[in-house]
């Protein structure tokens, strides 16, 4: 068994889900736990499964025998809710089936039970609904008019504070020992290592983070992980597969620098610094200079994917985009055309 | 008749409008509604009248009795309430008179009735009163110290999420067929297509918006349309009216790609490519080079207004600012001087 | 006396304070506020003090016999609540030595009674915990999943805004004359002046802000200080002494502009303009041209800091990053080496 994950959600007016909390979701359970799980629940592909008092009640009582305290905590205090209650079993990676199924994949990854690209994410875009947002939950968006009207008309008003697919990650886990000053930037299924710092101006989508300590307030996309120890700079850009970046998945090494409003649209490799304010795209010729400031060569950044200890900068006298390195000029030439 | 909306909405002490929220606004409404309004109302200009019970009743039942039952259950739902309810009719397109009568005009917009620059929105400044905007509605400025401490003594938050003219457009509408990620960075009054996805980077002014599909990552400043197809890369920049771009009003073409922390101070015709990171103001020179990458001349941006089918980035080896176009050199240099 | 305050706040289960809400803080009282506050409290350094409902009674009675009413009001009203409640007296501009204190001193910037650089903020990270701001309040993160998971059971959902050791300045004070159209972008700490607006897009961190009229649509990086009449363009970036800035304080003078996705890594003196999209940081070379554009003298632009009647721009032509004057190339030469 993969994963497994009980928990309550919202369902709209015809009994569709819009989302799924997972209190406690459980990665590569013991098999004490699996067997508890197969048992109750006879089932042979990923399954999900509404559950009743009864069922959370005898699973609660068989975690805590297995000497899973927390686990069956968790599980005990959704037997009293009004929400409706599910379980979800993954016994194997492959692409999501339903929407409870998709709402624990992100939450094992927000949980960081798993990495980003460490779990099938395929056609969940279809299974996710759009969904507003708001003071008063998840809404469905046929359901959102009535909703506000009825709201004002009480004399409240229905906060909408995001129509999407994804939900805000901070309304689900906050991972330990982070900081992020301002959560509507950090969606679901985002991966924030223990240790990183996410200003106002940073940005997490799903699918993608960074690694422990790292400084973030520029935008990570989907699919792209940001090394230990690396600052993004205020408003930098990466580009994402799903945002202009094509095939390439972009990364960023270990303690490497995005300057303020600079972007990548390559992967860096480690101790690698971008000028604030330049844009290096991967079709950006770029000269890359010597240990002693010559110009060995222009090649275009994508022949410098992944490389490490770059200094990326506009020359501000001429205008060219330079690559300065610690190299001399015959080490960086063999360098240069070692993928060649 | 242009329009009216029927709505409840909030006042100071003072009693003073602080904001109006009309669940159905219409627009050019048949003559058999335009009716039943005159009848009740005998208004020469545009107006704001103050509703009671009776008239919602009568009112009600005269929409019911015309057919337009949605317009009759919204009217229906407001006789309960006990927010002040308030009818006002747009006979004539002309400077703003009242807060109810901004609200709603800046309403048609959000609710696609009209587009970005089909109303007159002369004068809304001096009528939009600056307020708070908090999760137990919007309060006046004056009196929100006192509500601030009340809050916190019973224990609660007073979450004070805007302080602005402007308040989200979410709170008052979410038109079919969008997703707003961060609703919090579009204003009420803006425009959002059917199709269009506005990204938690993405951000909408009054009077502007995108029409249809289209990926909105970037900053749609006041009085600024993108067409149909067109992708706003991260954080990139329009001028508008309100903020640096004078006089000319941008627009962006359809099918068109402003890249990541990219900006624009002129209008873009169809197809256009601005790259990543590039910044085209009016005054910026650029080198125009024909479908053999040769220059053919150097103009300022400006003359480039509105051209179809241009793609602008910065030569990383020299410097310079170039469109590339898809023309011969003679077909070239005729559309430059086409405007001269 | 420097100043005290008399709040109330939100501890976690361990008894320690997360926040402190300072309703009306008073910065260099009169003698005769700093008498009563002095004889109830024999203290000889900066302190915090508990208080209960005798001592609050007894000093809003003081107060109101001082003429001070508005204090008294304030004080009074803490007495029927749950929350603790809790004088800081500052006696000493020395280092913080407990969270009331930094409170204190972060509310006493936002109300404008001080200047951001005006009072002693070393130590504060240190005092400030790490806080899950929530629409329930402040939460411990400790404490943070159980109180998500009962939300949630009870049917209700617990809104994580900010998970930082500052919170947003307007759950505490919005002073006077001011406009934030998002909210969650200005800190604790942060000073407002009277006259600014500040965009969705603008950013403003504690101990940073901006005198008077301004137009903050950038971001304002913690220490710096925008002067009168100055214009931050969307997205723009001014480094930080925390940020990139190391050991000079970034500033902007008086009737400045910073141009949309523009940066300085320099103080700008008075009537500066910098063109949107250009980032010049402090080793930027930069070409100095005369009142003839001619180029005089090519410098790093941290020669340049603090300049009044600069131009920046990249030329558009040969890539070069220029600073246009206003005066002749011999005036030109005695500023540029009037620092040598």
């Amino acid at each position: 068994m993969l994963a497994f994950g009980i928990g309550l959600g919202t369902k709209n007016q015809k009994q569709e889900w819009l989302e799924v909390f997972y209190p406690k979701p459980v990665w590569q359970p013991s098999s004490a736990l699996a067997d508890i799980v197969r048992q109750q629940f006879a089932v042979s592909t990923n399954t999900s499964v509404e559950l009743d008092a009864d069922q959370l009640e005898s699973l609660a009582e068989q975690f805590a025998a297995a000497g899973e305290q927390e686990l069956s905590d968790a599980t005990k205090a959704l037997i009293e809710t009004k929400q409706p209650r599910v379980i979800n079993i993954l016994l194997e990676d492959s692409p999501s089936r339903s929407t409870p199924e998709v709402y624990l994949k992100l939450q094992l990854i927000s949980h960081r039970l798993i990495k980003p690209h460490g779990i099938n994410l395929d056609g969940i875009f279809g299974l996710l609904p759009n969904v507003a947002w708001t003071s008063e939950g998840a809404i469905d968006l046929e359901e959102l008019p009535a909703r506000q009207l009825a709201a004002r008309v009480a004399g409240r008003v229905l906060e909408v504070d995001c129509v999407d697919k994804f939900p805000k990650m901070t309304n689900y886990v906050v991972p330990k020992g982070v900081r992020i000053a301002h959560t509507a930037r950090v969606r679901l299924g985002a991966y924030v290592g223990e240790g990183t710092t996410i200003m106002h101006e940073g940005f997490v989508n799903f699918n993608a983070g960074s690694e422990g300590k790292s400084m973030i307030e520029g935008r990570i996309s989907a699919g792209v992980m940001v090394g230990e120890g690396s600052d993004l700079g205020g408003g930098c850009s990466t580009m994402g597969t799903l945002s202009g970046g094509g095939n390439i998945i972009i990364s960023v090494g270990k303690n490497s620098l995005i300057g303020a409003n600079a972007g990548v649209g390559i992967p860096l490799g480690d101790r690698c610094k971008v000028e604030s304010g330049l844009y290096i795209t991967a079709g950006t010729k770029v000269a890359v200079l010597d240990d002693q400031s010559q110009a060995v060569e222009t090649v275009k950044a994508r022949e410098l994917a992944g490389q490490h200890d770059l200094v990326f900068r506009r020359n501000s006298v001429n205008g060219r985009v330079e690559a300065v390195t610690n190299k001399s000029a015959v080490q960086l030439n063999e360098a240069l055309h070692a993928n060649n």
